[in-house]
């Protein structure tokens, strides 16, 4: 087996050209840790390769700096995406539905929608629909059973995928959320909730990793 | 204030005789750590202050032990515990439901009751109807809706203490239980997913503790 | 089983109107993670279906920011509560205790103090009463001995509730709180210590929950 | 939205037999913690509805057990699965790769294998090709890139999940396994490194959770 | 500075000769993890050396084995200590008090008790005198009162040791057991219980340690 | 037994003006999560009957505000302590030894200082002698055995209490600091150093006490 | 660049048999959780391919097994290694010192010395010179500087890993040992001490990794 | 064995002014924690001693401070080291190679390199060479085999430690870096797969740890 030198040397960072060849997708730019400069010279290199950008957790002030650089470049605040993809992508037929537990569970919601649609998506949201009041989930049934995948994002005691799993027959992909407080733990409960699900047809992402999330289900909808 | 010296000094074990008065209830012998002999010498003692028995956690093997000195001790063997009553309570009118998510949490389930039951309450069973069929719950409601008091019993995410919780006006009573493996943590999980319940009117008591569970439900209960 | 659609969404929120007759009380808002907008948003929709007002943990920028849209809405400062109840209830006659431990507890207490009084019960505070001089809690014996619910708050090492337990023969509801410093890790030392409790009666809410406690101690004082 | 009554109550279990027309699979039993005759009524019942039975960490006692009353019952040993399909499913056309990352790993590889298998995937396992000598993956790189879904089971660090994703498009299933010693803490140190996989693409499932794997992956594989 | 050569070296062990001198008490041997071989050569290395033996943690079995070769080795089978003390030494005048929250924490009090007295220590015992019925305790508050040093050993939710410090003017020295089950995790509960405790005159030793507890009594008791 | 009612019930506040009789020193009030007008109302109420005033983790702000009120008050500002001790006590003929492993667990090991002077103790500080250089504290030997007490103070890998109460006779009390980074945990690897201690005679308080370990020493020092 | 197919396919196991000339060493292997069939099929797979073996935590009974086949196999009881070296090696002139705390650590750091002299190190063993009697590690101290590398092998609190890096100028690798109870948590407390090692020099293998830290001794002892 | 006074006390530290001859290199000052005067008058101190200077974890604004007083002092800002080192060192021929896995890693990769280039060593770098395009690092395996030690950092799921070492003969010395979010504990994750990396030849530091590394492996390529 022969590798090829599809990558570009920035000095600190190794861009990954041949992502989009070899995973289906260029490669995504997680934001935090990284100083402007090193965003910027980021983005100009994918852009220099024909690559989509998309930068995740991006802070609106560092959007704003890129954005005197990339004029095109878009931003969504509350997913904190930027992002730059150049040819729309044909929509996919088969639906994705995003649903939160909580309003405070929304941020991390959001960005597993914009992640998707991003990539081709269809996408239903279904914000708030949380265990204490239960029937603002059954009232959707109908929506939620026309998903090919479900993305459940939710905090505190994060019991909200086990109860979607148990009515669908499609894969469903939970995101803890750090949402809570106390004996949360920064999102252990949910965390450790959604692991040991009951129900199978459940698999878990990092706490608040709606771009993973959205990605995954993306992967599956094809 | 002033204390009376209502316990009886055995060396190893300080039988609190007065807890009766002072708690409405006499006092629960714990029985794991303690020897053939101390748990006989207990009873003796109890029994001479004309006190109830109740061992929880007692073994077979101790049990047999005991029945020989005290032939009315009774055994409830899934719930493991021993008891003599002396006289039948009135029992009290209005309804304790015992809820288990699954077939594994039975034997914490019926310590609940057991408690529940030799202290006087009506008690309806609701098992194996966890989060991953929750219409197996909702098929219930009108039984769950006539409780005064819940008890709900859930290993593994313990996600059906918040479900119960946001369909009822009562207080509901989850214990964790240590069914399930891996990240579950002998309980952790399903521990921290009742207390970061997203409904108000959950309290939590120890992992596995059936018999406290049926004890505070019984001091609602009144 | 039939679910009706008493529910309002608002996209970002489902607000729960049929929580009143279900649960027997108007949903409560959470405050943090949710921003101005959003807040004054539901707080319309709940008021345009004839619901009370309850936000926990409301910072006093918010309360001041809801102020303007609402001026009966009112503020307890150290609970973290506004409010807006539209008639007031009938007292309750039977008495609910909130004891906590240290001055630093107070906040918590308070918390549960407040969401009490809301709910229509009559309270009585006993604060600074910690397990370090166990006779400030001791010449208080009669008063605690009225209580038909004991809601005991306590950081460090929360010993508290395991005394007060003892002494009496209602249900207490602890809550542990994360004052304290070092090994406490943010409430786990009183967490632990109050689900541990060798008392029977006792059962235990999130770190720092004071709403929850208030909230389930005044299910059991109907 | 109705409920129907879709479930057989055995007291101890309730048999959820609408879950085939719900979900797309019978009920799958989880055998520890219940008893020998437990398991034969759940069986009796699940038969008499006309639903496969799949049995998963089924001890082989237990097995002999069953296989007097259920003479067709069978068994993979490595995996613990006992299972009774009464009629061959269509093969699907794609395929789904399980690869273990150790020798220790494959018990939990074989539960997904299994579990696969009676679901109707084709299968290709790829075993001990962990990363102490990664070439051993990539020469079997080929095989890897035709999956249309892939299982990875690691235990000691877990690194595995990763590597293989970096490589592939298609979705991975990363199930961390107890393997290991010391401060690998029961699987935990696997659990971490799968969450924090800084290659998207990654989801997971509960430690040692084969049967959870498989099933996920049979649901995307269709 | 310079170093004498108070050791012997048996290749598995090096005998500490001068820790008499040093620390005023001959090298106690702590027995898991060591062979009979092994702990009967540091026995007869010991004795060639005119130190007492002093063996924590000693299986029965292991004892009869010593017991062949030092026929005045003696046990106390409760705390598991094997001795052979040479010479009777003075009795210090003044007490230390060892108080157990519980019977089953009795056998750790017993090694603490049995160390002290070893060490010439006057010592009263004060068993299952823990918080659910504290009375028990303030009954014998003249005894508490004449300590000078106290040994508190308590399992579950470890409160005990705040309740007797606020009650005395005398260093109390807590050892947490592992006695509960749970979230006592071991013994954490009680640790973190102790080591938070909010009344100062507390120090704590590990979880089981009641050899060092009464070490360290004896250190304070001269 | 009776209690008398000696204290002082401020509200948020009850002041144990016992504690002088029952413990032989005043009550210490700990300052976090107090208001200024509540140290002040505390501190009056104190003043009022006769008490010293020590206020531990008291901010520079706090103490300024106070020293309005109480001219004479004094503040240590590394040991963030303020005091107001009324007539000076006799020193004590024995010394307290109080070692830090590195310059930044000073001021830790200041807290404990101070506490130890204002109660009487003559103390001898030795800082810096941790175990990366073992001459520095071998060197000091001398000093270090004529303490009756010890107190050791230290972060990261919290080794140094073991090697200096392997080299001592009298009882060393082990205060664990939060300083490090990463794998320290704040804290918690030189906690659990310390409870671990293979060398007899070391008993811990909370991480960063030092208030508690000088207040324990002084108790032995008399 | 290109991969060799240098490994050795038995379905369970892919014995890598590049290793030696890549790594420099025959693949080890870890004999815990493989069979006794799958250890004999990997041992003639290695020797078919002129591979040395080592077998690490063999048990006896798996060695005896293994014996039958492979009449030259010996085997290290008290480090549980099985081994068949086919030719000595030259025996490297620089000397690695193995330096265990206590007696129960005694078996970790056979597993590191039987490693290192199969590897072809010179070795010399110091054990039992833990803390609590540093002068035993301090008279041989000319011995400890001879060495090029040092392995420490500590339980309980593991200081001596620090203690010993503190004297020497060469590079310490530290092997927290499982050997302890209470707050050691299975090795945890060792673990954390040795990773926050205040002294320079000191690198860190899993609990009770004896062999880790001898093959990693050996590979710089080159 | 003779302790000769080679160290200077400042009363807030003990200069080791032995060190240089005893270990091989001068005192490393770690900064966090100490007041600027403090820096100052240990810089003084060890300058007078002929002592190098070289401060960790130093903020721009105490490196500022010390170079009014020290004019030489170099400061490299991004590992955050003040440096005066006073003769330049031979340089050693063999290399060492720093790899980092992420672009956020490079702080705690240049921190390594730093001091690796300080102690006189040959450095090569390689950054963001992570697992989820492993083609980076294999283009670079040439580089990567002609040293003679690694430093490997590493923060999410610090998988980059294992593959590194299954490709070399020489040891790697794994940096577990706290980059990342959710499940990652700050670094507990990255951490834990290094402790128990499946392929001999690893050896962790603690987490951040950058100095550490570069400081062992100095140690090794003598």
């Amino acid at each position: 087996m022969e590798y090829k030198e599809d990558f570009c040397n920035l000095g600190f960072a190794n861009i990954d050209i041949d992502r989009k060849v070899r995973r289906g997708y260029s490669e995504v730019i997680y934001s935090p840790g990284k100083s402007k400069v090193q965003l910027k010279r980021i983005a100009r290199e994918l852009i220099r390769n024909k690559q989509d950008l998309l930068f995740t957790r991006l802070d609106r002030d560092n959007f704003n700096y890129l954005k005197k650089s990339f004029s095109k470049l878009k931003y969504n605040a509350l997913a904190k995406i930027g992002y730059l993809v150049k040819k729309s992508r044909v929509r996919k037929t088969s639906l994705v539905a995003v649903i939160s537990a909580g309003t405070s569970d929304i941020p991390v919601a959001e960005e597993a929608v914009v992640t998707l649609e991003l990539m081709g998506n269809r996408v239903v949201k279904l914000y708030d629909v949380g265990v204490a009041g239960v029937h603002r989930l059954m009232n959707n049934i109908d929506v939620i059973k026309k998903a090919k995948v479900i993305v459940v994002v939710a905090g505190m005691e994060g019991a909200l995928a086990s109860i979607v799993s148990g009515l669908v027959s499609c894969p469903v992909i939970a995101v803890p959320t750090s949402c809570g407080y106390g004996a949360n733990f920064g999102g252990l409960s949910a965390l450790l909730t959604m692991l040991n699900c009951c129900s199978a047809g459940v698999a878990v992402v990092n706490i608040d990793n709606g771009f993973g999330a959205g990605y995954f289900a993306s992967l599956i909808n094809r």
